[in-house]
């Protein structure tokens, strides 16, 4: 049987995208293919969130399932498809298998995630059964996404009769985790002696990103080929291997794919960037350009009376090596006529101020053109609220988000050498500062950012307490500081811009905390 | 045996607050009682959230449960809690009963909401076993929250031998819910014949707040005592019955916990609002009133070129008989510098600028004086977007959030009529206008209130179809552009501040929808 895999990128809620989407690869690939796969949830896009909850959004689905079941009609290949499927007012996380105007064989998800991004506890039930799929003489061993975390379904399939596991994924991109996919996916084929194919979709969705990076499993656990990351490919036995590029590349592409999907799903095409002559507005440039063409990003940089010549230069000297367009708009003369009014601002409030007044010219900006603003904020900062909300948080997207301090410098670095120092070497070089009062640097408030990382790491990712973290070497003052930093700045992310999950713990929906809450 | 039901309000988190609270109250009735009940996951406060998922937020937490066994040393009587507990790496939701400096007997959850607010499936395993507590010679068939919704539990109960049915809740309060839970309540004394004790907690966290209300149901169903709403209190066989109040009250009741729980677990103590002279932050100033003390209370008023008079007047009558501090700042002047540096501004970019230029100011002033930001934005401007990112949006806590506007309405008209036309009249009566533009009212851009909240409640609450809401007789035109403008302005719900769920669909935490969403 000849089986391809359709790595492809759906829009939630878009069910008229996805059914076209759909049928274009299928009459592509009809007369080369026997049976097409496509990832889950692959006709509403995943995760549909509580749409799923709207019963008309479920027979509009079933409508376009029933519409695929027409199409099939004129095709000589079947398909697999991932579907919400209602039965007796039971929602399951379904695979149909559609061809010659009929479903041939059907399965759903037995293991519904509930962690992390995942909430399909709150929307589906298990299935209870585990027989493979008939097709062309040969068994089926369908598993949806989870299924293939855990012995069981593989294995139960097996005794069915499966020949060969067919893996239908909504995994979501992260640092190490197709490592840990091609981990579970060796232990499943080790189990049942059986090949395994994996298709997972692309695209940003939200905060989550899909990297794609499906691929073919032989019975001996070797990857045969594997997809383009990030990209929209079609996958077969005959398809070449792309190994995963390095972790820079990887979070670059993450960012750009978040940013970029973000954009085309909500039916945006330009933006506007505050460029400092910092670091993080730099790379969020560099991102911009590279999701949405040059010439669809606008920087505007927004001096105060503490911006120094050299922001000034490298601001400039950057958008000339992105080649995009830029613009000085200088929030000086507001800042004074503010001060004049209301003369007693000082302090955080005169800094939070110039941050606010930059906020409001792009946001201003924005209503005029209808560029959506980029917002920059990297995790570290939107970790210990060393960010202004309604000031340099305002923005529509964040692809530095969950990107630590040091993850920007590397990433940075690993952009310049492979695209020619677009990025300005002194940007990168010279101490990070917010110029929001005279010879100001981030060191003032924080920690040095190789530390204030490696402690937000321990708390966030491994959730480890101050004691632990202090017990493997970090400075008891330092740990503790950061550690109330981190739960004092809950408000303002509650606040926050969605942004390119690249970490294995993103805020906010994976990272769920109280605002209110006392413990220390 | 004589049980005493301890309505009290936790704090997620502060372990040790909510441990003094549970030995203060233990102290204060030990001698007039053999047991004394506690709400669901009273240890830590409810819902903690995340804070399960960290190692060392359970072991602080087991901790407190040795202090309270330790305590009970020292007590005639025994209590019952419920808290967390880790068995063997599993976690479950449940109910210890302590005394003696033991623990006499535990139970925990068996059927865990993953729906609407909760999230329980994603921190807790069911519990198995349905053996009822022995304790002085009688047998308790203890519930933890949903178990009361179902009637397996309670039935298996009475099987082993139950004599009276306990039920520990962290149940959130909504329009009607008290009377759903009554219903079920007589259910399960129907099913098993037994009475049944409710204890609820109160407080506001964050989005949620509870009511209280716990009660005592005798073996007919019939309700023998009531606890007070949204206030802490002692039930017993001897207390009073305290029915519940009419919708506007407990509306005004649940907003005014809201912010007062917000602002005191989060340490704050004074806020300041925008006061426009219009009905919005009228009410929101009467709330916090009634939260904070009026001395905590500090309006301010920011006139614009469209500031009417009428509005000045209005604004300054409502600060007088509220009693609260009133200043004016006029944004007229930064508008004006602002558009003579950025002569094109204008249009929906120029009406923007002037709520943003409010938001500044109260942002500005917040951060010179650590009051908080009070916003105002009811359901009705959250669901279509009629309200300004970083501009009247800023703030921390919204108790009109998911008030619809006519709600505001019905309770601006009780809140009157019980405390003597605090809010002018004239603010009640007139056209409900933005005032960024001459001659603006809010129909110009929106359906009248009364019909854009009924299809608003249909989409939400109801989760209709725009075709359904039509067949009910709604316009067609009307209701397909308040359909999408509830679709676009998820954007903005993402960012704005956490406030009061009053509804059966509150924003956020109960209706989780993707920003990029195709779904027509």
């Amino acid at each position: 049987m000849r089986i391809t895999l359709a790595q492809v990128n759906p829009t939630v809620g878009d069910l008229d995208y996805n059914l076209d989407m759909i049928e274009r690869v299928w009459t592509e690939h009809d007369t080369t293919s026997d049976l097409i796969v496509f990832p889950e949830l692959v006709t509403t896009g995943y995760p549909p969130e509580d749409l799923l909850h709207n019963k008309q959004f479920i027979r509009d689905t079933e409508n376009r399932v029933e519409q695929l079941m027409e199409f099939s009609k004129t095709k000589k290949s079947a398909i697999l498809i991932g579907t919400p499927q209602d039965i007796n007012g039971q929602l399951y996380n379904a695979a149909l298998l559609i061809g010659g105007g009929k479903i041939i064989g059907q399965t759903a998800k037995h293991h519904l995630p509930n962690y992390g991004v995942f909430d399909e506890k709150r929307y589906f039930v298990s299935a209870k059964d585990f027989a493979s799929i008939e097709f062309m003489g040969q068994k089926l061993g369908v598993l949806v996404c989870e299924d293939m975390w855990f012995p069981d379904v593989a294995s139960k399939l097996k005794d069915n009769g499966a020949e060969i596991l067919v893996s239908l994924h909504g995994s979501p991109f992260e640092i190490g985790k197709h490592n840990r996919r091609l981990t579970q996916a060796r232990a499943r084929v080790a189990e049942t002696g059986l090949p395994l194919l994996y298709v997972n979709q692309i695209g940003g969705q939200d905060d989550v990103i899909y990297d794609g990076s499906s691929f073919i499993m032989d019975k001996e656990g070797n990857i045969t080929s594997q997809a383009k990351p990030f990209k929209e490919d079609i996958l077969s036995q005959n398809s070449a291997h792309h190994p995963q590029p390095e972790a820079e590349e990887q979070i670059f592409m993450a960012a750009t794919l978040g940013l970029k999907d973000y954009m085309r799903k909500t039916g945006q095409k330009q933006v506007l960037i505050g460029l400092s002559g910092g670091i993080d507005s730099a790379l969020a440039a560099a991102i911009a350009v590279e999701a949405l063409g040059a010439n669809n990003v606008h920087a505007i940089m927004m001096p105060s009376h503490f911006t120094s010549q050299e922001s000034l230069d490298d601001a400039a000297d950057c958008a000339k090596r992105l080649d995009i367009s830029y613009e000085i708009i200088s929030i000086a003369t507001m800042v004074d006529a503010f001060v004049k009014d209301q003369p007693e601002t000082s302090g955080l409030a005169h800094e939070n101020l110039q941050s606010r007044l930059r906020g409001l010219t792009l946001m201003t900006k924005s209503n005029m053109t209808g560029a959506m603003v980029v917002t920059t904020g990297n995790k570290s900062e939107m970790a210990t609220g060393y960010a202004t909300l309604y000031g340099d948080m305002c923005g529509g997207y964040n692809p530095l988000k969950d990107m630590y301090k040091i993850q920007v410098y590397k990433v940075c670095d690993w952009y310049n050498e492979t695209h020619g120092d677009k990025i300005p070497q002194n940007i990168i070089t010279k101490k990070p500062t917010a110029e929001l009062r005279p010879n100001q640097t981030d060191q003032d408030s924080l920690p040095p950012y190789d530390i204030l990382d490696g402690i937000l790491e321990r708390l966030i990712e491994h959730d480890l307490s101050p004691k632990e973290i202090i017990d493997q070497g970090f400075g008891k003052e330092t740990v503790e500081k950061v550690a109330h930093l981190l739960k004092i700045a809950q408000y303002k992310r509650q606040q926050s811009a969605p942004g390119a999950k690249i970490t294995t713990r993103a805020f906010a929906r994976e990272r769920r905390y109280p605002i209110a809450n006392g413990y220390k």
